[in-house]
């Protein structure tokens, strides 16, 4: 079961399950030796509020890159980048992808370009443009529609500001593979799906229940009228928020990511990214039902919903929060290292580049 | 699947695996949350000869600490300490050991004393004394022959000398399991040793073919005069080094240790930590054999021998070794999530404290 190896780039917190904690556990779940560079060493994520511990500067990893390529040790087939602190770290992280790249055209580059979330930036503007330049040395992006926004510079409202940024996003910055893994299904966007990608219809739901998965590939038959093959998927939302369930994901993905399932030239139902990507969102989904079954069941005390007057009165009513909403990756394992075929793919959105608006 | 949580305090390495990133995977294969505190980053083991990255000090790791106990995440079950730079960083794992022993009088602290092998210390000399402070807040120690000389000043030379190192860390330093996981099975050792723990007759083995793994715990129907149970059992040798075996030993003896398999006052033929010594070894040694056998189908070029002169002309000869010689922890991952039970365990050495010599 020998998969080949990923140096994974990340934050490292001492307990619980965000950046590297929840992304390599997994990936050497599946199979890969994962070689482990930690960006920052915390006690614990950041939205427990209270935190500390060490960022590594950008001297510090390029020493240990150094030192990595001095002895032979640089030759991942792939390589995931997770969220990086500030501008000088980055940048040392960008040459690195710059050198394992021109060494290797195949590797697999899974870029997590962690910006922010919900319109709010958690990192300094300067750090923008180096992901700009980064980007076209990427396989696969796994941002979320706040991050497309920034990236590209395009807001998010209809179909043809979502086809714009996704062509900013191909075309300038030359990323073969964008993974939206989650947008909110709102009117435009549910209005502009295939009637076959929109959740069952009947049921009495609102917006906020479902969120859109998409995934964008210039793998496969495209056109200059359609530069990219577009699948969808509608998951249900699970209430509250859980940490590091992006890290998660983006580690499922480029695991279950293979470049010989590129669709043929005929057949744009499926491509090797909305491949992955399904594997991905149907493990994170259960992995994330689990931990959401488990927080329920807590004691009263350790679920309170989140209140900003009550949270800041009361800094213990977060954390015993957070702790209670940690991923269950461990209790979970097997859902990772399940096998079996997914059944349910992505599907294709094969109007997406041409229907009318 | 749960068992619990785990805090690990180990050096971390970005390529392989020792120190944590031979521990801690393991540990969640047998399903328990692992805090992980790194106390070094660097880019590879030090068996190298080349490596580099960053040491955290004392300040550095009591900051993670604090912030772990006021967010109240610092409840673990379990606690293994491995290699710990330098007297300062000691001193605060000290500090946290007495404080988490203090909490919870049922932690299960394994405690690997990480000093030196085969007769030379890599540590400074002045950790030893934090060392043998710290012993008696410890459950299981895991210390090689030269470590348990170092500890108690008794050079292992006959069995009334190591009767005499086993009644030091049981009795002065109070502590209750002690596991020298390999002692080369020289003539006196093999003489003293009841006949059915003796390897098999018959062969034409030399002494550095076998080594013995022996176990020493107070759990059970002690006496003034035999103060300890102790348990043996013969391990054949691979040839060559190596590295993260001890640190992948200790882990699997902390994971499988249960406090409630202690022996019976009646019954001193099983102890708890005989039992999950049998498990650890018969996992490590699947684990290296495996690792061994990858090696040895390496190109020559990749698994040249042991050779001073030549090593230090051609410094790539020994990181090529390295290279070749990593376990093999995530190709055998199966060998340590197998839950079968174990069906060679130790054997009781009855005589040991008795015997006259």
């Amino acid at each position: 079961m020998s998969k080949g190896r990923v140096l994974s780039i990340q934050s490292h917190v001492a307990f619980g399950y965000v950046g590297g904690k929840a992304a390599v556990f997994p990936l050497q779940c599946l199979g890969y030796d994962v070689d482990v560079v930690n960006t920052v060493n915390f006690s614990n994520h950041s939205g427990y509020r209270r935190f500390g511990g060490t960022r590594a500067n950008a001297a510090e990893l390029s020493a240990i890159f150094q030192y990595m390529e001095g002895n032979g040790l640089l030759h991942p087939e792939r390589l995931l980048t997770g969220y990086i602190p500030g501008g000088d770290a980055l940048s040392a992280v960008t040459d690195l992808a710059r050198k394992l790249r021109e060494h290797n055209p195949e590797l697999i580059y899974l870029l997590d370009p962690v910006l922010g979330d919900s319109g709010k930036l958690y990192v300094s503007a300067d750090v923008i443009p180096i992901y700009r330049s980064i980007l076209p040395l990427s396989t696969i992006i796994t941002p979320n529609w706040f991050e497309v926004e920034v990236l590209t510079d395009v807001q998010l409202t209809d179909l043809p500001s979502l086809r714009r940024a996704l062509k900013v996003l191909h075309t300038e910055y030359r990323v073969p593979n964008v993974v939206i893994s989650s947008i909110p299904l709102r009117e435009w966007l549910k209005d502009s799906l295939p009637s076959d990608l929109r959740p069952p219809v009947g049921e009495d739901i609102s917006d906020s229940d479902y969120l859109l998965s998409i995934v964008s590939s210039t793998h496969g038959n495209t056109t200059e009228n359609a530069p990219s093959i577009v699948h969808a998927r509608s998951v249900t939302c699970l209430p509250g928020y859980f940490s590091g369930v992006g890290d998660l994901f983006s580690a499922l993905v480029l695991g279950h990511y293979e470049h010989s399932k590129r669709a043929s030239p005929e057949d744009n139902s499926i491509t090797a990214i909305a491949d992955a990507v399904a594997q991905a969102l149907t493990k994170t989904h259960a992995m994330l039902s689990m931990t959401h079954m488990h927080a329920a069941n807590l004691p009263e005390d350790e679920r309170q919903p989140t209140d900003e007057e009550l949270d800041s009165k009361e800094p213990d009513r977060v954390v015993r929060r957070m702790r209670g909403r940690e991923l269950r990756l461990i209790q979970g394992q097997d859902i990772i290292r399940n096998v079996e075929r997914v059944e349910e793919h992505m599907g294709l959105w094969d109007s997406f580049w041409t229907e009318s608006q």
